[in-house]
């Protein structure tokens, strides 16, 4: 046989996809199910950037004055003066601005294309650096979550949604291995440990750059790290998405979950219809599978915060 | 909470692709997972249907001729007077032509689409009606392979293409329940059981009318069944694929199964290109991730019969 024509070597840069000016197109699914990674540019607008960005300033702000744990990460015990927030969890419930945005029609059409009609959203989180400076984030996969998770998400439907209110150049970016969704947990844990060896190794890896307003997608499985920083802001909101019936199935949150998380999509989807600054706007329409409208609209959530350690299933 | 804006109940008919004038676009996609079916209208130009349909005339009238139960299905013992064949398998290794057809870089591009890029070729039959009639084909799920079904592939990643030489009008077609895919086992085992009890029972289907050169992809979870007929023919090309991460890590095939099954899809591709008929056509380009490129060029495949319980895992 001759060589394939097309051989697949791990792309040597992140796939990019201009959303504005061509959509999510088959061939971006394609190279996202491939690669792990896709560097959505240009998801927001310039004022829903404006917007993000103050709320995101406000929940920072918050942190540091309150100094309080509650769903906030610190470098080390909030009492310490040293101690710096790096991660903020449920900032869909604590921001109305980060509520709308997950409502965000263009995010919510890619979901739809990659995940499935019934995608659910399940963490929502703020992680940012501030000028004190950021260690080195370790090589790691997000989830292992299934027994054979490669089988199971490897293909790309979890997914992990970075939307970037600050610039990410190299030296401060992301750097993701492409392809590594599909490597094994030996191959992934013999890669990570050796790269982890050193302050800061990128073989085989390439840089997310990102611009404020862009969004990176990557699937959980993907392997990634980001090096040590010093004197630079930057702040991401992250918002992960998995297929309903793959979480209903098999975890790990409870069956109950999904029909809550529904609940929670769906009231995003109101709060952004209902603001003044996306009038005109087409909403995106959330259509899952019959079997997977799991939402019981009476009593309606009082919230948008649904703990994960209260609905675990394992 | 107000209703939904677009609420999904199953579709009242099978979602449409015409797949020359659009291409394979993100809505097809998501419809297809969502409803677990989906017509490609116009998938083979007038020549290819002509060559098919000669090609398949040949394999069934070898049977009709020489009453071999080699790959083989008859209605009654080939050697009964009443017998007639209704199915063959491997047709690919069996007819260059069908090899060509299995190249076909819309199919395949449709393919990479849904089922990511490590697809691979599982089966490939005919199945056929002759004008001796044909019974019904009771409800039923083509695959129940894994134990968590539809977490793995209720989202539309193990997929049956039923390429249509003949038509099937409303009388003589597959009819399919939309959404079931995403069933559990009691519902599709209560549900077949109750419409398998009549003749024909139809309660919640939708008809897939196809013309000659049509294909229709179902999701092998999505419950499907056919009328009795009588005095008519219709052949049906069925290739189906899977993704290589799913057969490598949860089977049913062995691991070794992916790489031949992969220099099978290659040699289709070959044949395809150094084919006068195809010449000017752009080639499908097989890019599965570097993990999943997983044939061995030396020694190259002699056919492209790979028997499936030579090759089962469980």
């Amino acid at each position: 046989m001759t060589d394939t024509p097309a051989p697949s070597r791990p792309s040597p840069a992140v796939p990019e996809c201009h959303i504005r000016k061509t959509g999510l197109l088959p061939e971006h699914i394609t190279a996202f199910r491939r690669e792990g990674v896709l560097a959505v540019r240009g998801l927001l607008t310039p004022a829903e950037l404006e917007a993000a960005q103050e709320a995101a300033a406000g929940l920072i702000d918050d942190a540091w004055r309150t100094r309080s744990p509650h769903d906030t990460i610190w470098t080390l015990e909030p009492d310490d003066p040293d101690a710096a927030p790096v991660r903020i969890e449920y900032v869909m419930d604590k921001s109305p601005v980060l509520a709308r945005l997950a409502g965000h029609p263009l995010l919510l059409g890619a979901m739809e294309s990659l995940v499935g009609p019934n995608f659910i959203p399940t963490w929502d989180s703020m992680v940012f650096k501030t000028t004190a400076g950021a260690p080195r984030l370790a090589w790691h996969r997000d989830g292992q979550m299934y027994r054979d998770a490669v089988a199971v998400t490897g293909g790309g439907r979890v997914i992990d949604v970075g939307v970037y209110l600050d610039p990410a150049p190299e030296d401060n970016c992301v750097w993701a291995i492409p392809q590594s969704n599909y490597w094994d947990d030996e191959r992934i844990t013999e890669t990570a440990d050796r790269m982890n060896a050193t302050e800061w190794d990128t073989t085989g890896a390439v840089p997310a750059v990102m611009e404020p307003g862009d969004a990176l997608f990557h699937n959980i499985l993907t392997l990634h790290g980001a090096p040590a920083v010093v004197g630079k802001q930057r702040r991401v909101v992250y918002y992960e998405y998995r297929p309903g019936e793959v979480e209903r199935q098999l975890g790990p949150h409870t069956p109950e979950y999904v029909g809550l998380k529904q609940q929670v999509l769906r009231s995003c989807l109101e709060q952004r219809a209902a603001a003044e600054e996306h009038r005109g706007e087409e909403p995106f329409a959330y259509r899952p599978a019959e079997q997977y409208r799991l939402w019981d609209e009476s009593p309606a959530i009082s919230g948008l915060r649904f703990p994960h350690e209260e609905y675990w299933r394992w």
